[in-house]
């Protein structure tokens, strides 16, 4: 038999170590012949194109440069597919091609949209009579599946936040006068990323000094208030904010004009940088952490990298096992000493889905973190990835 | 004899690496007995605001710590001296101070403001008869002072923003769709880390294919023109902008207005973010690799670390050796083998100047980069420094 891999959604530090993941089960399984790729996630299947990896990834060296290479080596989409009892016809051209290479196993990698294909796919494989496996390997730095412990992404993007805050706080501290800096981070609705700087107080950092999620509310009078407390203990004062972030209408200051007569919306860093100018009036700057976040592996989690390796493997087992419309997902039994086990779930209770921060995780002023989410967000950053370097940057895997 | 050494100037990630040469070396010298350390720059020798450093960095380790923690660890000042012939206030009060703790040889770690500080302040103490040695010693992200090959903290920023500019390449690669990505790195008058984004090409990258210095003249026209030129051969056109690079009047889509009515600049990533959206219509963003340019220590140039060490030690012989007034700087001998020596110039003449990228190494088209100049760049980002880590994020030194 043969089976395919693909990569969704946004990039990550850690999709292609779960690509590597299940490139090497399938190596080591003798029922598994070629292992195809499919270019720009789920379109590949559809227009046929797939590429064999057996003939691109060649040797253990570039399994492990595969490893620490960021973002998605087979290319990705947003492609969802529609509703298969209204238009089958993409679903008919998938099946085709599967058969065609004789797949008989599809991975796909990727965050809650690509769950709904997973589901999707898999519910319409099996009423046609197919006995194609279709499993889902989760992906996001945002964190925010339902089900899952965490997901692969989100313990390396979790560290380079950690290691910039911390870096930026040395940087924010140098000069005598009051300062303010805000440090805006990813995740659009839920705070995981932002939250997890507090990982920074196990080092004995007090910084981030007020930590906003996009699932408490703000608004402009709460935040100059708290900025304004903080001021008082602090010369440098850190601020970590969600983009998802939003301040009632009346606050803004982020709707902005270009000379075009253009309108348009400044981040949320932007906005509270304004407000600090206006109402506060000392220095600020704020700071966006931007795609950085998602693609700086030269500083992944090793934990992350091989976790995202290790749910790669497992997904291939249990297609082999016979499961099909399912997530493989972590399981935490243990922080101290950190445990996990991989399980599955159906992809139908990921599938559009988000996990929010838990309430029971912010403080009662809704500015900052409590020490039980650092027992959950340490295990996830540990460890560092010996980067194979070429005059003196990173070597990245690159298809031929 | 004791001696004072002070930091300052913008943050890089060697300033703390050159105080441990100077301390390591007055460790090593009979002759010195206390080091001092001058918080704020020159307004801590000004206001007697000094700390024994014997009392604070303890150990080897405390010394690795150092080397590894970026930005000043005795904060900094943006000071600058008056003319001593029009206001010697300042310069009698530093004088008392370095003679009450009877410094005799004072270090100061800044860039070409710094160097202003150390001309003035040796000319003045040797006008009164006083034999007190001051010595600049180079750093800044920029690499724009004058006489020497290169500064120390230049090389870190450099390796940052090559590993970064490369994983960000590969983040922008990833959909089928054409894109636009403009990275803004830092550099107000001369181009030098903007340029250095060149080293790439050694790892076999194409991009970025454009790159804008502010040595060279550009406008709206000729910049939508390059892009276009190089969205007929890439997919995802990757462009590499100064901050310091201005284009016309008549072309600014970057003056905005807020709603409290208050016209601000955005940066020019924005602005020609905005003009590829309004006038190519594609997928664009920008991107300002902001501050973690000078304080990303966590991938920095081992070379450079040790350069700057080496270059803090190097003051301290001179001074002892009877030199005042006097920068230490970098000779290059050669590119490959790379050797450098280290020589002393007079700080007038690196004083409130600035060296800029050199033309030659400019392409014609005023938007690439020569091979010539990645011979140039290429031995300053080689190596990485061990970094201690703890909880799974790098320990940084703090005074306690």
């Amino acid at each position: 038999m043969n089976i395919a891999v693909a990569q969704s959604g946004g990039p990550t530090c850690a999709i292609n170590a779960s690509l590597v993941g299940v490139f090497k089960e399938a190596l080591k399984t003798p029922a598994i012949d070629a292992v195809f790729g499919s270019i720009n996630g789920i379109e590949g299947m559809i227009k046929d194109e797939l590429i064999d990896l057996k003939m691109v990834i060649r040797s253990n060296e570039d399994m492990e440069l595969l490893r620490q290479t960021p973002s998605t080596v087979l290319g990705s989409c947003r492609y969802k597919l529609p509703a298969a009892d209204e238009d089958d016809e993409v679903y008919r051209k998938i099946q085709a091609n599967l058969e065609k290479h004789r797949i008989q196993a599809f991975f796909y990698i990727g965050g809650n949209d690509s769950m709904d294909t997973v589901d999707k796919l898999s519910v319409y494989l099996r009423s046609v009579g197919s006995d194609i496996r279709v499993i889902g390997i989760p992906k996001t730095i945002d964190n925010d599946l339902p089900i899952t412990d965490h997901t692969p992404g989100f313990g390396s993007a979790a560290k380079y936040v950690a290691a910039t805050v911390q870096e930026i706080i040395r940087d924010s501290s140098v000069y005598s006068v009051d300062s303010v800096t805000i440090i805006e981070i990813m995740g659009r609705h839920a705070g995981w990323l932002t939250a997890s700087t507090c990982v920074l107080r196990a080092n004995d950092e007090i910084a981030p000094h007020l930590i906003y999620l996009p699932e408490c509310d703000l608004d402009a009078d709460k935040f100059l208030e708290d900025v304004r407390i903080m001021q008082a203990k602090h010369k440098a004062v850190i601020v970590a904010v969600s983009e998802g972030v939003r301040i009632p209408e009346e606050n803004r200051t982020d709707i902005v004009v270009d000379n075009f007569g253009h309108e348009y919306l400044s981040g949320i860093g932007k906005t509270l940088e304004q407000l600090v100018k206006d109402r506060i009036g000392c220095k600020v700057r704020s700071i966006e952490l931007n795609v950085m976040q998602r693609c700086s592996s030269h500083i992944c989690s090793k934990t992350d990298i091989d976790e995202a390796e290790l749910i790669g493997s497992e997904g291939v087992k249990r297609a082999l096992a016979g499961e099909s419309g399912k997530m493989v997902y972590f399981k935490r039994l243990s922080d101290v000493p950190y445990v996990i086990t991989v399980e599955t779930t159906d992809a139908s209770q990921v599938a559009n889905k988000e996990k929010f921060f838990p309430k029971k995780w912010v403080n009662h002023a809704r500015n900052d973190i409590t020490p039980e989410a650092v027992r959950y967000f340490l295990p996830l950053i540990q460890g560092e990835v010996k980067i194979a370097m070429k005059n003196g940057m990173p070597v990245h895997f690159k298809l031929k």
